[in-house]
C-alpha cells in the first residue's frame, strides 16, 4: 500500500504554510515544524510502547530514534511527494533543496503540526500512526549496527572528528595471534583498548568500549 | 497557587507504577517515563507555540528546553511531593535517591505517561498544562546566559572537556586597550578569536564565536 497522508485539511492555508521553506521568506514552516517534531516523537513513542509491552526503555528509545530520524522522515516525505509541493526560495531551488533530507524531513514534521492545528489530536494521531504502522517491523527488526559504525555515526552526528584506531601490539603464535588496538576519540579525550583475534575484531572491541564510556559520561 | 497534579487516577496501580524506580526491580517506571517524556515535550511545545505567535523556532526551542530540562522537571516533582511517594530500592534509599534531580524528573515524566494511559490525551494535557502555565513567564523572561556560561554548559552537558581561553595580544594605549583572546575547544577541534576592551569581554566574544561554529556544525 503506498504511503498517504490521510488527513483532509479544512484550512488549506495551513497545509500550504507547512510546505513553505524558510528560504521563501518570513512566513515559513519553521514554527509548524517545531510543533510537528514533538507530535511525531509522541506518536512514535506511543505506538512502540503499546505494541511492545515487553520492550525495555532502551529498546524503545533506540527504535524510536530509527523511526523519526531525519533520513527516515525524509523517506516518508518522498513517498508523500512533498518535494514536488515544497515552496523554496530561488537559491534552494537552484541547489536542489527539494531533494535534501533535512528540508524534506522538516516539511513532513511541519505537515504533522499543521494537521494537529487543523483537525485536532485524534485526526493527527490517526494520520501519522497509519504511516508509522507500516514501518514498525523494519525499525524493530533492523540489525544493530556494529560498534565501529555506531561510534562513527555518533561522532559524525555531532560534527566531531572521527576516531583513530592504533594497533598497539600483536601477540602469540601465528595461528593464534591476538591483536591489541587503541581507539582514540579526541573529542571526548578517550583512549580505549580492545583485543581480538583479528585487527578488525580488536577495533570493534575498542569501539564498543569507547561507546560505553561515552554513554556513561552522558548519563552521569 | 501551589503546584498540583489535578488528574484523579481511575487505575491507582498505574500511578503507583509511575513512582517505582528501577532500583526496586523489573517492574518499574522506565517505560512510562519513555512515554511521558514525549508527552511533556509536546505539551510544552504546544503551549509555547500558541502563546507566542511571533516567536521564531529558535526562541521556542530554547524556551521549551528551559521548561522541560531535568532540573525544571525535578522542581515540579518536588512541589508535587513525589520524593516522599517514590518507591526506591535499598541502595537508592540509603544514598538519598529521593532527592536526586534525575530520579525526580523521571518520576514526573512517568506520572504524565501513566496519566495519559489512565485518562487519555485531553485529561493528561489539562493536568500538565495547568502546571506549565504557571512557568511560562519565568521561562520566557529569563535572561539569556552569557556566551562563556552557555559554552561551558553545552560542553559539560556532553561530558566534554571545558574550553581554554588564551590571551593572544593586547593592543593600543592604556586608556583604550584592545584584548585579543582565542577560545580553544579541543572536543570540536575549534580555535575562535574574539576581541574586546577587557580580557573578559574578549573571552565572551570568542566564546560566542565558538558557539556559533558549533551550532553551524550541528545544523549542517
Amino acid at each position: 500500500m503506498p504511503t498517504a497522508f490521510t488527513h483532509r485539511f479544512r484550512d488549506p492555508a495551513l497545509r500550504e504554510l507547512a510546505l513553505r521553506h524558510r528560504s521563501t521568506g518570513a512566513r515559513n514552516n519553521e514554527r509548524l515544524e517545531f510543533l510537528g517534531d514533538a507530535l511525531v516523537g509522541l506518536f512514535a513513542a506511543e505506538l512502540l510502547y503499546g505494541r511492545f509491552p515487553d520492550a525495555d526503555e532502551g529498546e524503545l528509545t533506540r527504535w524510536r530514534a530509527r523511526m523519526v530520524n531525519e533520513a527516515a522522515l525524509a523517506r516518508i516525505a518522498r513517498e508523500l511527494d512533498l518535494g514536488d509541493q515544497l515552496q523554496l526560495g530561488p537559491g534552494e531551488l537552484k541547489s536542489g533543496g527539494f531533494r535534501r533530507d533535512s528540508i524534506l524531513a522538516d516539511a513532513f514534521e511541519a505537515l504533522v503540526g499543521a494537521c494537529y492545528l487543523d483537525g485536532g489530536y485524534d485526526a493527527c494521531r490517526q494520520a501519522v500512526r497509519a504511516i508509522f504502522e507500516t514501518r514498525v517491523d523494519a525499525v524493530t527488526r533492523a540489525q544493530e549496527k556494529d560498534p565501529k559504525t555506531q561510534l562513527q555515526e555518533l561522532l559524525q552526528g555531532r560534527g566531531l572528528p572521527l576516531p583513530v584506531y592504533e594497533l598497539t601490539a600483536s601477540r602469540g603464535a601465528d595461528h593464534a595471534k591476538i591483536f591489541d588496538v587503541t581507539c582514540i576519540v579526541a573529542a571526548f579525550d578517550l583512549r580505549c583498548a580492545g583485543s581480538g583475534s583479528s585487527r578488525r575484531m580488536a577495533e570493534q572491541a575498542a569501539a564498543a568500549a569507547a561507546l560505553e564510556r561515552i554513554a556513561e559520561a552522558r548519563h552521569g
